[in-house]
């Protein structure tokens, strides 16, 4: 009997979309654990402690990009599992799309380094803020394939879901968007909102009595 | 049929927080392998045989900063285990803050390669000492959080096992507070204090019968 | 009882094959998200501006290397899933192998970051594209190993789903080739190229209705 | 019902060495893909082609130490899994050799970055060796305290297996013991066995028949 040729995708969809979290989720992992390697152990010269102590405080742009990235792509993660409680089949164009998801997630690190070196530029926040940007989209893209036409989501979920699980998508590329804008305003104002935005996704939403969190 | 519509979180505990565990355990192993980073390659000139020997040995700081982190994560691996062994499930106030110690121990790398190269520096201890010391501050929130009022642990737990397990990480507190006083008396006791810290946690435990290990 | 005593490799091929693609499963998530440390953050003499934003604009090779590489390690990552759809259990040699693949993935990174620095190398693009290759060859050989004879295969497997998935490897180690070749002609038509081969295994294939994507 | 408060490890042995094996596995996979880093994109002043051409030869020890690094963690990674396979149950004790190991495990990257920038150096070749014999060593504890007085193995594992099994890792211990003998005579000599070591784990064993590989 040969196993996997009388596979019916429709019938199987736990298996199908499990490996794809598991993949996805290691991506997850291991992004959101290399920020840290934007932080870079400062070189004193003489080993002089007074320096130590003054380079480990300049450091503080550092500390808080690798916070706020932590933050948004742990957003991202909850999001991506709520998406996919919803999901109930994969399909190519569903694998594809997932995996330009990650790539945007994997490449978070590189702006999260560039905004804690040159917090006070407003090209850094703006590359930031871009890179989280085209991450949302694609992630709306994600979604927006997978629940137009219900095409592969559980048919009888709520509209009402799909709905609110786009707009909460969409909402943060507002939230970035508006960070983008405030560049042009005031830095520190721009770069407080990138702190500030994640917590917004703390707040209790009107779908989570339908999705597992 | 929708799947997860009909989602009652309190009868499928093993689900939500095996979830939550995966994840966690991602991240606990890829910041523990990522430690190996703070030792870098020394560079000799005209790769001078006796001068590398020399630098391999100075290196040592590094090495034992590299198993000092080493084995405090292994404990907070265990730990966080055998917290969620308690655990019945999960919400989103939990997932917050379970990923808020996750930052923490994803920080670790870099204290960590901060203290392997400014070993002889007081600041580079105090911070090393500071950076764990939030961390178990966050994983005693945790469980302060989970266990109060029984609010997501397993109804039956007695008492004596939620206090015990929340006194285990507090006592690492009170040990990582007394390696920073002794930064003042003689930063080489500190060092040792720090290396000796987590072979407290290969003791037995009182709660250990109750707990899978 | 003895539990691994009577255990019977051809009565289990689930077990053993789960254990080596979860490791499999492993490397690739963690090689395509290291890919994110091939482009580092641009040392701008005192944080200049312009200066800044003309690096970040200079660092496209880094970014579309990176892209790149995130597409072709998930062709390949695809069609190790595939693959192992089909080979219903493992043994030495396969193990053997599998890691050998794992190794040529593994070093993808390294050329990957040569090709976003010396973009304009016909020596980087061609220790790229035979990097890319050796990994097909090898994964090429994974398949004719398990599938030669009907070694580790499920029995009834049509012989022309096993041409094709073996078809698709060649392919690939062709398309590179040509690029190799490209150089000699034109290093930007090569580099093109390099960007759009994985999008052919975007292609819906004929083997997909035989095989879980 | 509290679910953890009735758990019996001796009657649960699968679900205990389950989870301490997918931390193992992960810390295995990242380390093994991390020693890619060992290799770093060399610097060519002007981008000179000819130049850049010479570099990346002149790079073949660090590509070898790669390779040789890859296969002997691959070893210990089946190795691991085949042990585990025979041992039944956990115990705190078996924990932290275990972790012990994983430091090792973790540790290997670095002795493989600097095999691969001094590989004419004895004392790199010798640092090499001791680092691979103490992770040998440390799994020959894991094994000895496992099986001795069958504390944690399976009853009626046949005392053969358990001493084949603890052979082997032992013969790799005296196998890099004799490289670091043979630098004293031919650094080449060494740096050819390291690459030959791993290969003796290719060869069928007889225990391979009573253990799942």
């Amino acid at each position: 009997m040969i196993f996997p040729m009388n596979n019916d995708l429709a019938s199987k969809p736990a298996v199908t979309t499990t490996r794809l979290e598991a993949f996805s989720d290691g991506v997850f992992a291991i992004a959101i654990t290399l920020l840290i390697f934007g932080i870079k152990v400062p070189t004193v010269a003489n080993h002089d402690a007074g320096e130590l102590k003054r380079q480990l405080w300049a450091l503080w742009p550092g500390y808080l990009s690798f916070a706020a990235s932590f933050a948004i792509i742990s957003v991202f993660w909850i999001g991506h599992h709520q998406m996919f409680q919803l999901i109930s089949r994969s399909n190519r164009t569903l694998l594809w799309l997932n995996n330009a998801f990650l790539m945007c997630v994997a490449f978070i690190p590189f702006p999260t380094s560039l905004l804690g070196v040159y917090s006070e530029q407003r090209v850094a926040i703006i590359f930031y803020c871009a890179a989280i940007n085209v991450t949302g989209v694609v992630f709306y893209g994600v979604w927006a394939y997978a629940s137009g036409q219900a095409r592969l989501i559980y048919s009888g979920t709520p509209s009402r879901v799909v709905k609110v699980a786009g707009w909460r998508i969409l909402i943060g590329v507002v939230f970035y968007s508006v960070a983008i804008a405030l560049t042009f305003v005031s830095l520190t104002a721009s770069r407080i909102l990138l702190l500030l935005i994640p917590l917004f996704y703390l707040l209790p939403s009107s779908i989570d009595p339908h999705i597992e969190t």
